[in-house]
């Protein structure tokens, strides 16, 4: 997969694609990505990029010209049709199934905003997915656009080194995860449940689910809407939910 | 306001901290904020902060020794009672009003973790908060705390250069916000709406209104549940809402 990220800020994203996952998968050659300033596009002969809305009010646009030709460029650098994706608060909210869902492309074009917005024509005629985080404002587009890679590039082939960590992830399974512990079995009084110590499998597998459910239930009973529970999960629900343990 | 961050990988955080607003907002001490890794705080002679899960399975989880030390060395460097964010797909999902409610506070800490997961009770016995920025998964906590720091620091006072556009912005009016445009009037044949160019100013706030309830009603009908709309909006979406040109 090839990523390029069109941002007026490229220096923000050294600190995250340097380090971690994101680090490993480039070296590896898993991704490639190129920051491209689209300043550098601009016709305007102070290489301006924003100016005042028509109509009035606060805040400056991006406008259209060096944004349309930084991806017309890019496109034609890689004879591809990628994905053009609009970071802003009006777009699709991000899930793990659009994270999916792009992790099966070969080319992703990022463009992050700053300032008030983008020139509407900007979205209307060369962007192809507009993705919103979440239901909160952000300085500019380049958190997201992070969010957005991490989120996709830990999905491909091999960028994991524990295969399995994956799909056990909350919202892989439908359910968020069942709570962890590890050593020591007492630390400063608080204890690890006695199960998890018994080294019986079954048991441990039928807590874990039922700590899974009763979180889910307790937390996000929403993400309960779309799932097929079974029999099993159904008693536990109808026998336990009133817990307020978790 | 101050913001400790408990990392395994500061240096994550260096390219966004230090550009943009949240620069500005440093240099103009509207906040500071100090990077700590909690690996320092491990008594294990390798330094070590994780360790294999009792019961089984794939993956490590923090243990708790290094996390409470250093939470509680920030606490008491500072003598205060802060909220301790604990970065997590489990928690509570990010909205504009916690921000909002965040940024009335003196002091955060965020807590950053990597691998599996948590030891549980690290959760139950430090943590006033867990947060998720939405439901997808992320390589760690790290890019999470950073985003919420972004969404916190720029609703501090005076931090935003133009104080009319928070307020303004989406999420904050309930509504998407409506379509920017800038110049050139006509760009390679895609013109601005003649309202716009019309000098008329309550026509182009009616068409700004109606913009954003229409875009709202198309793309995000969960968002108008919590509105009280006026008359006038209700006959705008009563007339329109079948179009589908936003």
């Amino acid at each position: 997969m090839h990523i390029d990220i069109l941002t007026l800020f490229p220096e923000m994203f050294h600190g995250v694609f340097q380090s971690s996952i994101l680090n490993k998968a480039v070296e590896r050659q898993q991704f490639t990505y190129e920051l491209v300033n689209f300043r550098e596009y601009s016709k305007n002969k102070h290489q301006k990029v924003d100016d005042y809305p028509y109509g009035g009010g606060a805040g400056m646009v991006l406008t259209p010209q060096p944004i349309f030709d930084a991806v017309e460029a890019v496109k034609s650098k890689r004879n591809s049709n990628p994905r053009v994706i609009l970071m802003c608060p009006q777009g699709e909210t991000l899930t793990q199934q659009k994270s999916e869902e792009l992790a099966k492309e070969d080319h992703l074009i990022f463009i992050c905003g700053h300032y008030e917005g983008y020139d509407e024509r900007i979205r209307e005629h060369i962007v192809t997915d507009e993705i919103s985080i979440g239901d909160y404002v952000l300085t500019g587009g380049e958190l997201g656009s992070m969010v957005v890679v991490d989120s996709v590039v830990r999905l491909l082939p091999d960028v994991l080194g524990n295969q399995q960590s994956a799909p056990q992830d909350s919202f892989s399974t439908g359910l968020l995860e069942h709570p962890h512990y590890t050593r020591p079995a007492d630390f400063r009084g608080y204890k690890v449940p006695d199960v998890l110590l018994s080294g019986n499998h079954a048991n441990i597998a039928s807590w874990r689910r039922k700590q899974s459910l009763l979180r889910t239930w307790n937390r996000r009973k929403d993400l309960l809407d779309n799932m097929e529970l079974t029999d099993e999960d159904k008693n536990t629900l109808k026998n336990d939910k009133s817990d307020e343990i978790l």
